[in-house]
């Protein structure tokens, strides 16, 4: 038996997220069902984490234990011929039988894709988030430093989940633009609460509305309160880009291309 | 009555192309459809020329004889309100009554993007070509060079259109790289003949392959027989991006935007 780790796209538009419920298709089963359809394997998908319906992911990452005979190099192959056009196996390689895609995370990336125009753009719709009123750049930016660093996260997070810590290292946070009307913003933490990434980007689209001040952003990460926080960003605009790991002596390290690249 | 010009984008992914037919959706009749809701105005969408089934469009242009009162530049907004997600109307502005958005049009630009990579692109699959195998660029432009210019297109055609010539002038190629993976192919002309931009496209992406040769692709312009070019480009990889018209003297033309502006 070995232990697979994967990577993972999928355009999350047409499913009900990653995780599997009984009411919709999702992204783990669409996997299970590519693994019994390779040969038969009957597998557990572990994924680093479960992504809402409509959210993408670019380098979700799953570990399966596998008794199959297919080479790792030729897992990708095998499962993309057995999955739908929006799903996509980028890489997989084997990592040690004691890996676990949640608990051996170091940490992840997030990207968030703002698209500022007077009118909607159809044709990337469902990868972005639309924002049609003017926006002050500068002070969404500004809002975002406060992120930066350990805080209790408390008051950005939905409510519902159940954690045993709400404290959060945010390591990174990048703002990149394509062109004049689109704003990447890439968050890199060591772990992220349920909803945190949509409602800091609601949050500091608030701010860049003015429907915020940076006052206010400094109060709701001090009280911890959901309501001092802004909206919450809708999921089409969120993409899952990266989850570390600390990987040093794994077999089959070739069989990953520079995009699903582990560090 | 006011003769109205619109400029048009779309995701064609969910459409039976542009024009009006019994078997399923089209852009047209969505367009038709909104002017009906906006007021209860009838009107015959007159479209710069179709797009097929799957293709989309950043600049579609149409016009409209119109009896309503909406102010030109309330249009947009008027129809946006009643169109899906996947259609926009970027911008409306009076032309002469005369005025056609066919017959009048002087020439389009039509983007085709490539899409070079080992596994699909997932996110964007339905804007793209995916070549998975090895691409030799410098021969697929070497390639591109030759449709430059006046010819008889009759070899890149596709079977059962009827047309009065079939020479068309190809006015700019033009050849863009986003990043390392995607090509963009900017191709304008006074015209162009049904499929004929797939056609190049398909013939170019098989000499980037090695299956045709470049004095074949200069055979095929010379036989203008279909069955030497090459295959026909799949059609989630074209975007009509503009039309050009002359037009000096027109009203409200500060309700274009950038994108939509004409010249």
């Amino acid at each position: 038996m070995r232990n697979i780790l994967l990577t993972i796209a999928y355009d999350g538009t047409n499913y009900c997220g990653w995780q599997i419920q009984p009411n919709g298709m999702t992204i783990e089963e669409k996997l299970q069902m590519a693994f019994r359809r390779m040969d038969g394997s009957t597998v557990k998908v572990i994924g680093s984490g479960r992504t809402d319906a409509r959210v993408h992911a670019e380098g979700q990452r799953a570990n399966v234990k596998l008794t199959s005979t297919v080479p790792t190099n030729r897992i990708p192959y095998a499962l993309n011929a057995n999955l739908p056009s929006d799903i996509v196996v980028k890489a997989a390689m084997e990592v040690p039988m004691d890996f676990h895609a949640r608990y051996s995370a170091l940490g992840k990336t997030y990207r968030y894709r703002l698209y500022i125009g007077k009118f909607r753009d159809p044709i990337e719709r469902n990868h972005h988030y639309h924002i049609s009123e003017p926006l002050d750049i500068s002070k969404l930016k500004e809002a975002l430093e406060l992120f930066k660093g350990t805080h209790d996260f408390k008051g950005f997070m939905a409510a519902g989940s159940s954690v045993k810590t709400t404290v959060r290292t945010i390591e990174k946070i990048e703002v990149q633009s394509e062109d004049l009307n689109t704003l990447d913003i890439y968050i890199s933490a060591n772990g992220f609460l349920y909803n945190m990434v949509r409602i800091i980007i609601g949050t500091v689209v608030d701010v860049g509305k003015g429907k915020i001040t940076i006052k206010q952003v400094e109060e709701a990460l001090k009280n911890q309160n959901r309501s001092s926080a802004g909206h919450t960003a809708p999921p089409q605009g969120l993409f899952l880009e990266e989850v570390r790991y600390k990987l040093n002596d794994c077999k089959n390290k070739e069989t990953l291309d520079t995009s699903g690249e582990l560090y």
